[in-house]
């Protein structure tokens, strides 16, 4: 089976953290920035990294973007470059393109001229923060939709010893225990007898609207 | 009961986007930045809106930080500032204090003096997007441990009209599904004969070893 090959254009922090994860994941990457320095930072961890100003077309293909499936621009500061190397990437038939945004309006000339799919890499990680910061129990989260969400947290102190039956998180908050990480085990679906213990990280899933509620009672 | 009080200084992209989040959660927050401009962009956003330099500990004070149970440091560029502004803050006694990181030198002074959390936007971004990437299909993805993780992926084709019990994940891949999201329903630990829709969305659990195999299957 023929590996997706992908391309990484701009290597700040963002983008040389995709570019090393994709790798690392397996992939092949060609990683293009027109400084020296951060092609030469990047080098042992990607397929093929060059030095080259992208917003030359001719560059651009002599380098072999046009072999990736798909494309990142990960350049914030110099935006016209940003916009400009992805509109080239489309005219040149890239099937998907990322780019990252500065800000709102960044992103809205990038969706304009092609970009597939837009990212503010700050904005998005100050959301997730904030939402890690209001429950101190709460280790992980995803928002499903707008309506619901799957949440990690501690077990609360209150809880130990208890059965799933007793503490009755569904009709308190709406929530069901999806799964109980135990040590290096993980009980999916776990029965209603099951007893929490110290150290045990609970799996749930519900509504956005009883976050809080649950927030207010486990947060310490 | 009494809420808690949250303070960011910093108001950069990071920054804004966190205090912002805090607020829209329904909890104060005193936001501090030595640029008027970055103030007024935020202050109708958040309780408080400053605009000091925060290296200046009489000012911290005078603005009433040690009000705030969690502060957010959120300046990269200014690296020293970043790392006086955390261990004042710690000195002063705030209970937690979350700092972003340019860089993995400038995070290992950040906790060295004394920050809680420290936090790597663009990285981790990074990670998250590379992994979003590699499969189109796969909307969403947490990692539970080093172990296991949760996805969320859109109906492959090709399980459409199928029960769970016929294209049975768990043999093949090791995952199991946890929901289906469909229109403004959730199936929470759906029946194995419930059949698959369009547009439903799986949301899957299971061991990270096996992810690729099903990323593979499940990608165009
Ligand atoms: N025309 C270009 N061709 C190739 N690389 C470019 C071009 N223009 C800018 N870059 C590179 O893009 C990279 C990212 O730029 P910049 O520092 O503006 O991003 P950033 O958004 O601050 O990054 P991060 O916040 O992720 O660290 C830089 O390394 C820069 O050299
Ligand atoms: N001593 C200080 N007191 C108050 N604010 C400060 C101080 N030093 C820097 N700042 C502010 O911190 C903010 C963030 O700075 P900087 O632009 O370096 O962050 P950044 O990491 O690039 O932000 P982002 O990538 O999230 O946009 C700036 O608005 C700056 O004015
Ligand atoms: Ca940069
Ligand atoms: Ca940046
Ligand atoms: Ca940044
Ligand atoms: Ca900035």
């Amino acid at each position: 089976m023929e590996s997706k090959q992908f391309g990484v254009i701009g290597l700040g922090r963002f983008g040389s953290s995709v570019a090393k994860t994709l790798s690392e994941l397996g992939y092949e990457v060609l990683a293009v920035d027109s400084s020296e320095e951060r092609v030469e930072e990047i080098k042992d961890y990607v397929t093929h990294a060059v030095c080259a100003d992208a917003t030359d077309e001719h560059t651009l293909k002599a380098v072999g973007i046009r072999n990736c499936d798909e494309v990142v621009v990960a350049i914030g500061q110099e935006m016209q470059n940003s916009i400009l190397i992805t509109l080239m990437l489309k005219e040149m038939g890239i099937k998907k393109v990322w780019a990252k945004a500065q800000n709102d309006l960044h992103g809205k000339i990038l969706s304009k001229v092609g970009a597939d799919h837009v990212i503010y890499p700050e904005k998005e990680m100050g959301i997730k923060v904030a939402n890690k910061m209001v429950a101190n129990n709460i280790l992980e989260f995803i928002e499903l939709s707008e309506e619901y969400s799957i949440l990690e947290i501690s077990i609360p102190p209150r809880y130990l010893g208890k059965t799933i039956k007793e503490i009755d998180v569904r009709a308190k908050y709406g929530f069901t225990i999806l799964a109980i990480k135990r040590g290096n085990q993980l009980l999916i679906s776990p029965s209603s007898d099951e007893q929490f213990q110290t150290g045990d990280i609970l799996v749930l899933i519900g509504r956005n609207e009883n976050f809080k509620k649950l927030e207010r009672d486990i947060g310490d």
